[in-house]
């Protein structure tokens, strides 16, 4: 494949601003060399605005789309909480086929290149038929969770989830659970499947605490560190209040503090939500080098809490986001709103950008792609040789950035932006997002319809 | 003017959802009847999708919208704040022209009308040349704005404002301030002008206790109700800490228990953000019945801090939602981030929606109309015969709101959609908004985008 070449009139870079710049792109995808202050040669494909690394989208679960906004009616006075929720998504599930698990994610998957995500990591955890049989293939909602990703061009680390039990210390999973279970050695099976039949990036997913014992998460992990050591671990962890009491009961540490406790948490982790530590807890999260993956819409559409970022900053911690839910499907929301939480609370403004004295935007950008670039374990987050080339570009004439430049523009971008400014979305050279448009808009969009007038008949 | 008809397969009325509705309009811009379960008969404009009543922008400061994204630097490590993007506004404006603010204000109407906002409370405070001279005609500026209303085609709530001295106790104001400062007698020639030469709502906007004096109030509130009885009254209240500080070192009270003692606030007050309220003052105002003019947004742009809406609501309090720096120009990011907040501080969900069981997007759109409604003091907010036909008319081809109808369609317009679903809006039976175009929209982003380049030069 020959190479690919860019340019954009100016292009944040890991070391600053820089003008002018040409990024060449190999036939794997990833950026040969990039070069400022040049003319743009014939053949290189002009991009007409800024040029930002795309984000990582770090958690996602692609189904809860097609029933984003169908759990927002008031059931109990004042007692509607993640668990009643919880409910309303296991009912949806009954469902869903894989053909429409293909669709939503399709479409989800679009809107989130839209926006401005290049990648995606798949918290995979719907594995089975309605009532619990393993499909024919067990990988079958694996594969079309690829397919998807494939069809948009959007890049992925897929996932897939061990979730065994229905609660802290090994308790029976509850029937609207059963389209989940697996085993340990269920899961080694499921992995290496996958492993033989495709070519993204894999990572090993214990649902939770609650979902999985010591011991079963034990061998999960000693069996896929035999086929990838490098493979990057997700868990959900400390959400919801009730979930740390729960695990206080049963193991007198509370979620975070019994799992730095028990398993060599490292950079390779990434601990999903995290919401509920102590100042103790989330010092030693930093000091390992997990990622706390957090997901703003989500945790606020779900009333799960604030989680408490400028301590974790102050400990240098790394955080990235992600759509989880899909309340959102835009970046944009997830920063402006990761940020304005923390200003409602400490009543300053600039709390990220603070330490660095940074454009705000910029800042919250810049640390949520080195959070994704270690999440999903991708050479992404760097417009920089070696790394892939996942980018985006701002539209000059959108009026919200008029203007504006360099920081000024991400900054208008992140905090002043109605609508979606990205005009030119490129994944591992890829051109797949051009002028706002997909190539595949309308009939992704068409399939997504007739599958949910089906699914809420 | 001949009467206009509009049919929809569905509409949100005052009583509940209706079916095959048809909405006739007078050549006064108000509905004259309303039908249901009726054909669309030859001659109607035809939408495709469900109608709702549009949406009540109560609080915004139209001019604002160019420095959105601008404030964003972090200047001084970790104290930032309310005072220091003040400061950088100030600055702001030292370059802004009557032909500016046009300019300015016709995008802004213009991208609020897209996102589903029917008509704006335009709290008007730029009066003078930079140097702190009248212009000519001293209404200079609000012809400006009132030009924007009308090319746009939104309605408006003019709401000039008076802004004295620069601190309580009547402190001179400082150079920042020089282009607003009118006292009670020239406010009053300036509302006569108005009154003389628009037929648009006007109402009186005290900037807040820190502008006037008592008795420069107590006047110009004499002279605007000698001239409109009905005129509603707008002042930004207790919106920071240091306000409220400053406030009890100069009257011992707090700033809205001191306005209450002092004025005869009722339901023509709308006391704009109220931030910093006790539980004694927050029954008060509910029971005086003055609005809450809730601007989300930017009180979390600018760190102010959290309403305590859940007690407001318990005691009946009626608000209504604004705009205000425009750093979002949508009422669904407002009313979205509004209950969001809300479930983070109480972790709980469904906030606004618990106490009558309802949809929560439904719950809070029809909450702020009906404060919109009373703040803007107009007839709109409802679709029924007498009031003015301002309505929206959502996309059912948008994929965001695919399967969904009622109360679940508007559930997923508040909590789910990213773009803009709205396709239609409808301002005093003129169709301004068709298939999610405006007919002005290029020459408008044009001449914005010139405005602007020239001031950020």
């Amino acid at each position: 494949m020959p190479k690919t070449r860019y340019h954009a009139p100016s292009a944040l870079l890991p070391g600053g601003w820089a003008r002018d710049v040409l990024v060449t792109v190999g036939g794997d995808g990833l950026i040969t060399s990039l070069a400022c202050d040049t003319a743009p040669p014939p053949g290189a494909v002009r991009m007409p605005g800024a040029m930002l690394p795309g984000m990582a989208n770090l958690h996602s679960h692609a189904f809860q789309r097609a029933m984003a906004g169908l759990g927002e009616e008031a059931a109990r006075c004042g007692q509607d909480s993640f668990w009643t929720w919880r409910e309303t998504m296991y009912r949806f599930l009954e469902r869903l086929r894989p053909r429409d698990v293909a669709a939503v994610a399709s479409q989800l998957y679009l809107e989130m290149l839209k926006a401005g995500y290049t990648a995606v990591g798949e918290f995979h955890y719907l594995h089975h038929q309605a009532d619990g049989t393993p499909y024919d293939d067990p990988a079958e909602m694996s594969w079309r969770i690829l397919e998807a990703a494939g069809r948009t061009g959007i890049a992925m680390t897929l996932l897939p989830v061990l979730y065994s039990c229905g609660g802290f210390g090994g308790r029976p999973p509850s029937p609207g659970q059963r389209r989940f279970v697996l085993d340990a050695e269920g899961y080694a099976r499921l992995w290496e499947t996958l492993r033989a039949g495709t070519a993204a990036r894999l990572g090993i997913a214990p649902h939770s605490l609650r979902a999985v014992t010591r011991e079963g998460l034990g061998e999960a992990l000693a069996a896929v560190e035999g086929m990838d050591p490098d493979a990057p671990v997700h868990i959900h962890i400390a959400e919801q209040i009730r979930e740390v009491e729960d695990c206080r009961t049963w193991s007198r540490a509370r979620p975070v503090e019994w799992l730095l406790g028990h398993f060599p948490v490292d950079e390779s982790w990434c601990l999903v939500h995290a919401t509920h530590v102590t100042a103790g807890e989330i010092a030693a999260v930093a000091r390992r080098g997990a990622v706390a993956g957090l997901c703003p819409t989500t945790e606020a559409n779900l009333g799960d809490g604030m989680f408490p970022l400028s301590s974790f900053l102050a400990s240098r911690g790394v955080f990235g986001i992600g759509s989880d839910s899909h309340v959102s499907t835009s970046p944009v929301e997830e920063l402006r709103w990761l940020e304005y939480v923390q200003r409602l609370r400490r009543r300053r403004r600039c709390v990220v950008s603070a330490p660095d004295r940074r454009h705000a935007g910029e800042a919250l950008w810049r640390a949520a792609l080195e959070g994704g670039r270690r999440a999903l374990a991708q050479p992404v987050g760097r417009l920089e040789a070696g790394c892939r080339a996942d980018f985006i570009v701002l539209d000059p004439d959108h009026p919200s950035l008029a203007g504006r430049r360099d920081g000024r523009l991400v900054d208008s971008f992140i905090f002043a932006a109605g609508g979606s400014p990205v005009r030119d979305v490129v994944v591992g050279g890829r051109h797949v997002i051009a002028g706002g448009r997909h190539a595949l808009e309308d009939g992704i969009a068409g399939e997504y319809r007739a599958a949910l007038d089906r699914l809420l008949a």
